[in-house]
């Protein structure tokens, strides 16, 4: 590599590492907020989250940015990059191009926009007045509509919002897919109702002591591989993984001492996120591309060790005399048979975070729907919530009563997150395939779960998809770990003889 | 004020609050650092907080700062500027001379330096191994030398290091000031010791349990005015306060399970830094000047709560009953009398951070004493330890049996921190003068604090000293609030008429 060439990386690699370390401290403030940052100090704390933000958004647009990017591309150049330089310029300049197009006083109008309408939405929510939250979320569609006339896009506008959580997935490649998901989850669903067997989940509900359920989550955590000494488990209102670097990974949650299944599900959960940023490969540390490949592979983590093992018979084979030593009066007339039937019940519902893992990406459908059309222009924020209740009609059969158990229950739209919500499906369907591919290469994998063995689980994990961290495309991820491109089969598959099992269908 | 002025004004106090919102973050990763950040991301924590600590410093020596300090300070232009503003603009440009002068090699070389000696330090303390330590402390005290050098300095060199942390504060106005002290000190030390009387400290060293002695510090801390709204107590090997924004302002403690008194002292003297900072006037809040006024003042206050008020009778008078409540098997057979002289017992011993109110004073002169013959060229690092004893003999009547109990006990030398324990001496010299002014204006003080009425005293202290933050500068403080220049009669009565009864001297 010519002198000139290695010069610019370093300062290109020291650059962006600075950017990195913004991250991390902006990342440190947020779950400090979030987990017990006093009340009278947030106002200035967020001052400060924005201070930095803006620093670092600022970074990613500058004219030296431009000018690394710009020497590092040209032919000649890119070639001689090492893997991991190329993925940083791959990755800066995708950043740089959606975001230096904007102009910034439009920028900071929408900025102050979604802040304020974060508000309007909770009380939107609390009040079920949705006509109120109504002019804030046509105002978030027309500046997203402005945002993708500058930034362009090819055949669908949706695309390019889907292309800022899942690079390289398009309305082309979802509406058939989620179509045939959607068939065979129907079907399924309608095969389960029709077999009308009851499931018992009223011991869930007794009362389970925080001190026990924080002692029996950490168990758990640890057995399925987390990392204390890379992470910490802390509570706050609505349960969450953040990676602050690999060797500092946390995980939130909630403890509600009427509900056992709340805490132990979310701490799993986060679990599978967080072990994802445990193991991403010591290369990558201090660089931007220390995070997840994508929110899809990102969720892929979560919801594999949520529900693939999480819920599986072997799983709780193995804990079930760690639990009924936690609480022996609460499930000393369950039986193990109960127990799995029990946190696999599918019973169509109106909250997509309460929901269970088949009718979830019904959910998601419902909201996918909703966002291609008002982003193509053939729905109306003023028609949404009629909308939103005959698509719940149509995908699940119920139909919420007030706006609050509808169109105004998720946060998402209320800062203009559009194209998020397809991500939590694509992550189950990205599980179902990472999960037929480790059957195919460790045939005895739920034997070994049984017996309380996950390590081999957890290295198979690192070794096929976290230590890539953000280093692959998702596409290049599956294709690599599966040798196929996304296919909702699986799923549909998996789903299929779960419930056939549970519900003996 | 001219359009171009008050531009350049705006830019200012903006650029200022960017270095404000810098501080904040940082402060904030330093606190998580120490209360339970997990062990294996503290390597790349400690990079972060560099990364935006020497974005910090770049911006105090920037060529846009001393454009600002330059257009200013012209005649014609400070007289227009408000309070506030000018405060900013002494502050800046103060550190502005003092950091842009330091080559910035020479300064990297330090920083290198400071972070090596200070790991060396904890070795050589561990393993009583001065010698491993001397080539470190050497290098140290070399480049302090070389930077006073670059500095300048009048009359003495070690007037620049006292002026960091002091500002105003000389070795002309300390070697009188200390050594009345001293002999005063020495001789009520000497009437306590002739006098012979023995304290019971034994029932200190029960068992507490954590839970009991956590409840009753947040008791104690909200009683005497620290607002929980604003802030949280934690746990850290060191206690310490740190003040993020005024409605933030954290403290931590450590529990000693077999002594009483470790965490509730700590808890009230850094619940007096800590009432300082939450009580920073609003007009500062965001500004560079939301901190305490020098390291000097910051101690009064907290010496102040400790010593003047958390080791008082009638403190103890009101608490007793709270305290027998929580624990009664421990205190079933000690009299209000027996506690409060126990927690003012008096015994020369030989580590500063377990010195009592009395002989605290004689430790700092002995480090004060050798930090200026170092400084100026009279007494070489090899001769430390020598000296170190021979001082401790003077002062205090006893002498280490090892160094790692002697002149190796503080961490600050290792980081190259001369010049900032005389702050220690001078908090208390200061709480004195300030106790004086408050008995003056509220000759009723002692008596309210007997009926647990603290917010008059605090409301004095907020309005005397904690509202002004920065803007003013000690000496202007203490000219305020007792119409006095610094004087240490003040403590030598305090302390006189307390032992004169503690002890029925």
């Amino acid at each position: 590599m010519a002198k000139d060439l290695q010069t610019v990386v370093q300062q290109f690699r020291s650059y962006t590492r600075r950017m990195k370390d913004y991250s991390e401290a902006i990342a440190v403030l947020g779950w400090d907020l979030r987990t017990g940052a006093p009340k009278k100090g947030q106002g200035q704390r967020s001052e400060v989250i924005g201070s930095l933000s803006t620093e670092l958004f600022k970074m990613g647009v500058s004219a030296e940015m431009k000018e690394f990017i710009d020497s590092l591309s040209e032919t000649g150049a890119y070639e001689q990059l090492d893997e991991v330089t190329r993925a940083l310029v791959r990755e800066c300049k995708k950043e740089y191009e959606r975001s230096h197009s904007i102009p910034s006083d439009l920028y900071q109008e929408y900025v102050v926009l979604t802040s304020k309408s974060e508000t309007a939405w909770e009380e939107a929510r609390h009040n079920n007045d949705f006509a109120n939250f109504q002019t804030y979320l046509e105002k978030i569609v027309d500046y997203t509509k402005r945002f993708i006339e500058i930034w362009g896009y090819q055949e669908h506008p949706y695309n390019t919002l889907l292309d800022q959580y899942e690079p390289g997935i398009t309305v082309a490649i979802l509406d058939p897919l989620f179509a045939d998901l959607r068939a065979q989850s129907v079907a399924l669903l309608q095969a389960i109702q029709e077999r009308g067997r009851k499931t018992d989940t009223s011991f869930f509900g007794q009362r389970f002591p925080i001190d026990d359920q924080r002692r029996f989550s950490e168990h758990v955590l640890k057995k399925i591989g987390y990392d204390f000494e890379a992470g910490r488990l802390d509570v706050s209102a609505h349960p969450f993984a953040t990676g602050l670097n690999p060797g500092d990974v946390r995980i939130t949650t909630r403890f509600q001492e009427d509900d056992f299944r709340f805490a132990i599900f979310s701490t799993i959960h986060e679990g599978g996120h967080a072990i994802y940023e445990q193991n991403i490969g010591k290369e990558l540390v201090g660089t931007i591309l220390s995070e997840g490949a994508s929110m899809g592979i990102h969720e892929s983590q979560s919801r594999f060790m949520e529900n693939m093992i999480g819920r599986s018979f072997g799983f709780w084979t193995y804990f079930y005399d760690d639990l009924r030593n936690m609480f022996p009066a609460q499930f000393a007339d369950v039986s193990i048979d109960q127990f799995y039937r029990a946190v696999n019940q599918v019973e169509p519902s109106l909250i997509r975070t309460e929901a269970d893992e088949l009718t979830y990406n019904l959910h998601i459908m419902v909201r996918y729907e909703l966002e291609k059309a008002l982003i193509g222009g053939d729905l109306q924020v003023a028609d949404l919530p009629g909308a939103w209740n005959d698509k719940m009609k149509e995908y699940l059969g119920v139909v919420p009563q007030t706006d609050s158990d509808g169109v105004l229950q998720d946060v998402h739209w209320s800062f203009g997150a559009f194209g998020y919500f397809p991500s939590y499906s694509l992550g189950n369907i990205y599980a179902a395939q990472f999960e037929a591919a480790l059957r195919r290469d460790m045939p005895d994998y739920k034997e070994a779960i049984q017996r309380g063995e996950f390590s081999a689980v957890k290295s198979w994990l690192n070794d096929k998809i976290h230590k890539y961290g953000r280093l692959l495309e998702p596409k290049d991820i599956l294709a690599s770990v599966t040798g196929e491109s996304i296919d909702a089969r699986y799923l549909v598959n998996y789903l299929q003889s779960k419930y056939t099992e549970v519900y003996d269908l």
